[in-house]
């Protein structure tokens, strides 16, 4: 079940032209401040808002014809991309949302056509709302990143960023429940660094990959709240075998870069998609040559 | 001296590496809000943020070598511009800046190593503080818009954005100065149609165009900053030869829109970029087939 880089040019086919191919972006004045050649995928600018529509789109895909429902738990994004591939394959969408996610967020997966169902925000509340949602509708869980459709997927946006700028050193991706890690992991396929980047409140995956053991999450307390979640067992073994150092970056970080990349790039990106940048402002010389950095998602509160 | 499509394609070639070839974005949200097709090209995400880095870079790159100093007039994108292509050419640039500019746009000109001189917020002002710097400087005056450069550097938005989306039926662009729509009717050179977009508080372009006689700036009151100048000369007899339509958009329509594009798009535009589909949502019909945008700049205050 553990996806490889065949299956990674498998999804890319599958969801083409159903996800934009997103633009690749270099800013020299982020370079000069970084000290490093930069080169930005923006998945900001992706279908919903961020590289979650790739997973999402493949493993709609991947279900049997008589599937009518699908189902997940997420904070935002992997609950809009689940809600709009799910209604343009012509299929009932319903997403459990812990009450303490964004507004914004929410009413994106509302705007896509999906039912929000709430919950308490935990982990345990969530997979309790969702299993009695399964039980009682039949619907088929589509989770949000420990899923080998799901990280196959996510791989796609690294694999089409290698396409679009050859001999990149180092690809750059956050990592929260290590969807987008993973399947960057699978797609560089030896030919560029995968590099993971979370925040220092949310160091569960530094942690697990370290200790060779898998960790649970940390309080919720980091700004960037698409890397609040643990990560994925299959997530772990794929990040584990494949060697994958992580690097934090702090909260005041996290913010500032939020800010610069916005105010430089005229670019919209949330505080997820900013943790890469900040934790190579924060550890000077740890990115080399010429760096991808996979900006994930751009779905800022109002 | 009015410039033609050869002089744009030599523009596109002289400038070629020293600006970025801007993305292509779609978004069938905006689409189904606005009903038409709708290809943006994102001179936001130009250098300095603005298609000004185009007509800069190819003025500066036609002057004579022994020509040490440039200096302009602006209220913003034209200054940073020619100040950051002066910085990268060894020149100095000297911007004129009247008092009312927005900070962020002076704090740009300031950061790309130009000397900033304060004016009052007239028209007449500016000219009279440019003479006397030209005067007593020798710098060669390098015009916002009203000049074949400027003109031609502006249309290698469009040009580009033809070769990226062959078969565009229009090319919305804004009017103010009208160097990008001067610029924009000379590259679509009959293939496309130039359509022009300018606020109602701001209209003597389209009185100009359809009155056959240049009318003076009025009242500078629009929320859109970067189109409160009068159309320059040569951009006016360019623009009436072409014969091209200017629809107008209420302020109501520029704000409201500046926040969609953003929300929808992830992407930062200035009030004067979304004067175009601010025009096209109070005119429904106006635009028809497939509808190229130039998304003109994203410099907005902090």
């Amino acid at each position: 079940m553990t996806p490889d880089r065949a299956d990674v040019v498998a999804a890319a086919r599958r969801i083409h032209g159903r996800v934009h191919r997103t633009p690749v972006l270099t800013s020299r004045t982020l370079n000069a401040l970084l000290g490093v050649e930069l080169v930005f995928k923006c998945e900001n600018l992706q279908r919903t808002g961020a590289f979650k529509m790739r997973g999402a789109t493949n493993a709609v895909a991947l279900l049997p014809d008589d599937v009518g429902t699908v189902a997940t738990h997420s904070s935002g994004n992997h609950g809009a991309a689940l809600a709009l591939a799910a209604a343009e394959s012509g299929r009932r969408a319903i997403i459990v949302v812990p009450r303490n996610a964004r507004t914004s967020k929410r009413a994106a997966i509302e705007r896509y056509g999906a039912e929000v169902v709430d919950c308490a925000p935990t982990l345990e509340a969530r997979e309790a709302a969702l299993t009695r949602i399964v039980d009682r509708t039949g619907a088929v869980f589509v989770p949000p990143y420990d899923h080998p459709g799901i990280i196959a997927g996510a791989g796609t946006a690294t694999l089409e960023l290698l396409e679009q700028c050859p001999g990149l050193d180092q690809v750059w991706v956050p990592v929260g429940g290590g969807g987008l890690a993973a399947g960057t992991a699978i797609a560089v396929d030896g030919a560029a660094e995968a590099v993971l980047a979370e925040p220092e409140l949310a160091r569960d995956a530094k942690d697990s990959l370290e200790s060779g053991a898998l960790r649970p999450a940390l309080p919720p307390k980091t700004i960037a709240d698409g890397l609040r979640t643990a990560l994925g067992r299959l997530n772990f073994e794929i990040l584990r075998r494949a060697g994958c150092r992580v690097h934090v970056a702090s909260e005041a970080s996290i913010k500032r870069w939020t800010a610069r990349i916005t105010e430089i790039m005229k670019i919209v990106v949330e505080p997820s998609a900013a943790v890469t940048v900040a934790a190579m402002a924060e550890n000077p010389g740890i990115s080399q040559g010429r760096v991808g950095v996979i900006l994930s998602g751009g779905n800022c509160g109002p």
